[in-house]
């Protein structure tokens, strides 16, 4: 609600909040801001959300997240919206709810029928693309291969040509090991796997630097080195974009049919209606919505 | 050669360089600097180093580089210099001298009987003392034991105490997996090996957070939350160091019964004899090698 009544909403966007009027009018109270006139509400009323405690996790609470994100996926597909911004979800509630998915990302994919949608945070002049997300790390060496590492790089130069604008973009690629092993002194996936995917990727007349070891790519990218980075895991790519993202950190699902993006935080139960969240990263996440939206027109 | 000429050079600090007044003096025309009135030279004349090309690795130079480093332990274990600061070596030059050692860290220790001195790193207000360092990643989780854990936690906050002036540190100790692995979800060395290490820390009365998801705890980390950090592997303490540090980074071994600093950057060959290398790193680590020395007083 801070983020719709603000002035830094832009400007000539009609959005529309999937959810229920009386929790959005109770968190406009909490907050001290005004219901704007712009937005409008498709209050979905079969669910009794005056009841719920928007501090506790519930199976309730989930049913109403899942039966929303839903909602709005229909309506993107259907062409009633541009793009779709979601708000963060508490896992334990969608977990109570039933849901077979680990977070945003998977379900919209099996919403749409993509078998491998690949996240983007953007933050503070820095885009990464993820070749792995949720994944303990001692798994991470084995899930790296070839094939995987091709697509997250494709998927991000399709995606910064169609919704960045950038015509050729410069793509780098993390290595895995200290130095990018060094010659292979330490570990050997870069020669095995990483090398070879970015050789691939170079052929097809990608614009691909890399393997690059981590800690200086990032330094480089932050400088303009490069339109966008395939992180292997995720918090190779985490540690920076949080590092680089004051501003507010913007988590994109690149190869949807729609456009999504959502503020990179969680739920922050712990200071749920107390009127003291911050707004920025959801108004960011409102913002890079629009423009992608503009840019595919 | 341009740091011992800057007017940044902390005041009162008597520098000796070890090393070939003729290589120095060749330097000092290449950055059009003075050599400085302050530094005094230690020439171990039995190195035909006026034969030497400063752009290319060779047995001869990396016979030199081991010389000089043997030297200045020597010089600082007699009590004739309060701290010393590396420079760069080429890891080719000292492989091809016949050194056993992958770098400076290890050979210190062996040179001062330290089995295993401790990595940290400063920069832009970040302190990360790593467990691991030059290691694959495939091989970091089963690196990771409790014991090693403790370790380089008490010898970071033995070095906070000693050499910066904190008595009572806050260590923030990273976690391996994404999220801290989520109560289990992806990974369990959270809950096996790094909780009990932390709990022991605890117990032992210091003050450790932790394990924390590592793209959260370096952001509050760079706000002041903490005054050093456990860094479980190379780059997940590296990525937020370099883009914190780029007034200059400096590494510190700790554990070693010397002070020994150095710039945080490598030989950078490509550029070497151009003159255009930044001294800063250097520059800070000869500052900070004097307000440790100070501080241990």
């Amino acid at each position: 609600m801070k983020a719709l009544a603000s002035r830094r909403l832009p400007r000539g966007v009609r959005i529309t909040v999937v959810g229920s009027r009386q929790m959005l009018q109770k968190a406009a109270e909490v907050a001290g801001v005004r219901t704007p006139a712009e937005a409008a509400v498709l209050d979905l009323d079969n669910f009794p959300t005056a009841m719920l405690d928007e501090r506790r996790p519930s199976a309730e609470s989930g049913r109403a997240c899942l039966e929303y994100i839903v909602r709005a996926v229909a309506e993107a597909k259907a062409g009633r919206a541009d793009a779709i911004v979601t708000m963060p979800i508490s896992k334990e509630a969608i977990g109570a709810a039933g849901s077979p998915y680990p977070g945003h990302t998977e379900m919209l994919g099996a919403l749409t029928g993509v078998e491998r949608p690949v996240m983007l945070l953007v933050s503070g002049g820095l885009r990464v693309a993820f070749v792995t997300t949720h994944l303990a790390l001692r798994d991470v060496p084995r899930a790296l291969t070839r094939g995987a590492i091709v697509q997250t790089a494709e998927m991000l130069a399709g995606g910064l040509r169609q919704y960045f604008a950038i015509p050729e973009p410069r793509v780098a690629l993390c290595a895995l090991n200290p130095h990018g092993s060094d010659g292979g002194r330490f570990g050997d996936e870069e020669s095995r796997t990483i090398a070879p995917a970015a050789d691939q990727l170079r052929r097809s007349g990608l614009n691909v630097c890399g393997p690059l070891p981590s800690d200086t790519l990032f330094t480089r990218a932050l400088a303009g080195d490069y339109d966008g980075v395939v992180a292997l895991y995720h918090d190779q790519g985490m540690i920076p974009i949080k590092l680089a993202g004051l501003a507010g950190v913007v988590n994109v699902t690149l190869g949807l049919p729609i456009i999504r993006t959502s503020p990179g935080h969680g739920t922050a139960l712990d200071i749920a209606g107390k009127g003291i969240a911050d707004e920025s990263s959801t108004l960011e996440a409102i913002r890079l919505a629009t423009s992608m939206a503009r840019r595919l027109r």
